[in-house]
């Protein structure tokens, strides 16, 4: 399955470019189709597209055990981000079926279409538009860096925008849901001794996003005084260092990735300046005082900053957690993660919700640089396995 | 004339945007035209279009003083840097008419073409293509943001692409050029006493533009420990204030105007950060001591520094300099200026050049605050009108 999907959507840094509803997308949703049907699964879409091939009849002996992840990508990301999850799922179902194991309850397969949101901005929009967590209108009107919107991009893909929405249907068929992922970070390979390759997912940290506005006075660069100058290039300076020092006194993560500068001539002192703030921690008080102490340094320069958006912890189901704690043995290590994912969007929407992590050598995520060692690829599809088998026994 | 300027490519901000070869810029031209057709002066386009209006035979009675500036404008300019040059020479040239002169040479009032670049990125572009400084070739084959070369945009506005060149009929009829301009700092302003409102210009400031590329490895925000990131932004955050620093250590000016991020999202850590930067001092070892204080800093952090462009001091003409300054008596102030101009360029041909600065009360330039006090403009025009005189008698 890894060599099928190796050359899709491969760009020349070696990374991957796989944007929703576009030429790529279409192929890995033909590619997840073909192994579903080579297994004798059934594949139904929801309303948003997202992939669902099941094992049994969740209508009849339902609701089941859902196990999946996604398959597109953010600009220039790894090969394991998301295809881990779907192509472990695959292959803990051949596992079961080779073992002659007969579930007790339907099994779904599912790939989540537009997990990273890097064409429309919004990140898990297939399991967000069908638990209502975003409207069909609010998801319509996104638009992608050329101005189509999402709605466009879907009747260019052959969908019908008209049937997005939330999809009760479907979530009644889901009685829990386990997404296993590449860990991104590298605690499980810092672990002394190296104990685990497998870790269980606990809850996803408190994130945000925030703007910056810093203003300056546009000026000649080469006939103002150093002293005349109101340069909102220095403030942005300013306030990117006093990010990472806020971070590190908080024991959080901030990140500044984003920028823009007005009017933007080499020539010209900067008159505005824009950069966003992303931040994250497993505490949601450190994360606060973060961005406190940022807010503080972009107001001493004269700016401000404004929050687009705060998410809480978000708890994955402690139950089913333990539970696959339980499974996988009593050390399997119990982690939170600063990413988002659609096992998030599931357990803010009331499915029990959990996820398996493979460690990651190096720790890099959303870089071609992502990497996971095949054997702990292959132990990740045996903790799967083990998982499936006895959640649906 | 002011009033008839006002309103060509005014914005919302109140600046202005009058790019080469726009609409914009044949209204101008047609306004400057009309001028001079209402002073019966002989108007004549050189190769690259700048308009040469003249009182007197340069051919039979040459050569002759030129006077004048441009009308072109930065993108959000002010209403002085240009225009100000332009309309003094018309209302000087009105002056010594309404006083019965008679020149002993000829005297040319000239429009610029596309003194700010702005369309095209390189500045004095009419004339450096006259005086050679720059091949037509080059100056066809430049894009503006749209990807439209100079030469589709020469054709667009119904000029001949093939016609452009170094054009020695015409730089033998100039004789002498004198270029009134508004002050792009506050030199004068500051004087104390205020002893002046016009100052004569003996030198344009060395000066560059370098390029600093500073790598990172893209990551993702909320997965990635602090201590296991390289982020270029930070890098970049350094750079720039290092800038700052070594600019006020070394008594010159340093600019940090544009910075491009790599990959540029909100949740990536940045992979790479370009920023440019353009430095600038009377005193041309100091300009280079700041840039290699930059480039330090710069290799600290991994990175490179390039130079894209570097101008030595350019002189004025001695001679005609203190000329003026004798013309408009013993405590005329002298300045050299940080910033580039036609004269500056038609110095550098060999054409004996000078500037009249007058007085800029904010220093602002370059923007719509840019300003001068009716009564220094009208000071500036008296000035001119006495050198002018005292040069073609």
């Amino acid at each position: 399955m890894w060599d099928a999907l190796d050359p899709v959507g491969r760009v020349a840094s070696g990374g991957y470019r796989r944007f929703a509803w576009t030429a790529e997308d279409h192929t890995l949703r033909e590619w997840f189709a073909g192994e579903c049907a080579a297994r004798g699964l059934d594949l139904v879409e929801d309303r948003m597209g997202n992939q669902w091939a099941w094992w049994g009849d969740p209508d009849a002996d339902g609701p089941g055990l859902a196990i999946g992840s996604h398959l597109d990508s953010v600009p220039d990301g790894g090969a394991y981000d998301g295809p881990l999850g779907v192509v472990s799922s695959l292959a803990a179902v051949d596992a079961l079926r080779d073992s002659g194991f007969r579930p007790a309850r339907p099994i779904a397969v599912v790939n989540f279409g537009d997990e990273e949101g890097a064409r429309f901005g919004v990140a898990c929009a297939g399991s967000r538009v069908i638990t209502g967590a975003m409207t069909a209108d609010r998801a319509l009107s996104l638009t992608d860096a050329d101005g189509v919107s999402m709605a466009e991009a879907l009747r260019a893909a052959g969908r019908d925008p008209s049937r997005i929405g939330r999809d009760d249907e479907t979530l009644r068929r889901v009685g829990s849901f386990v997404e296993l992922h590449v860990e991104q970070g590298r605690v499980l390979a810092d672990l002394e001794p190296a104990t685990s390759a497998v870790a269980v997912g606990t809850d996803i940290w408190p994130h945000g996003r925030w703007r910056i506005d810093l203003p300056g006075v546009a000026n000649h660069a080469g006939t103002t005084a150093l002293a005349d100058r109101s340069d909102a290039m220095l403030s942005a300076a300013h306030v990117v260092l006093s990010a990472r020092a806020a971070a590190t006194a908080n024991g959080c993560v901030a990140t500044t990735g984003k920028l823009e500068v007005e009017p933007g001539g080499v020539n010209a002192i900067p008159s505005h300046v824009r950069v966003w703030l992303d931040a994250r921690g497993a505490d949601e008080s450190a994360v606060r005082a973060t961005v406190d102490a940022v807010r503080r340094e972009a107001e001493r320069v004269g700016g401000t900053l404004t929050e687009e958006s705060w998410t809480g912890t978000t708890r994955f189901d402690g139950d089913l957690a333990l539970r696959l704690r339980d499974i996988l043995g009593p050390r399997t290590p119990m982690l939170g993660t600063g990413a988002g994912h659609d096992a998030g969007v599931l357990a803010t929407a009331g499915i029990p919700s959990a996820m398996l992590f493979v460690r990651n050598p190096t720790g890099v995520s959303h870089s071609p640089e992502e990497f996971a060692e095949r054997d702990d690829c292959l132990r990740g599809v045996g903790a799967l396995t083990t998982v499936v088998r006895e959640l649906t026994s």
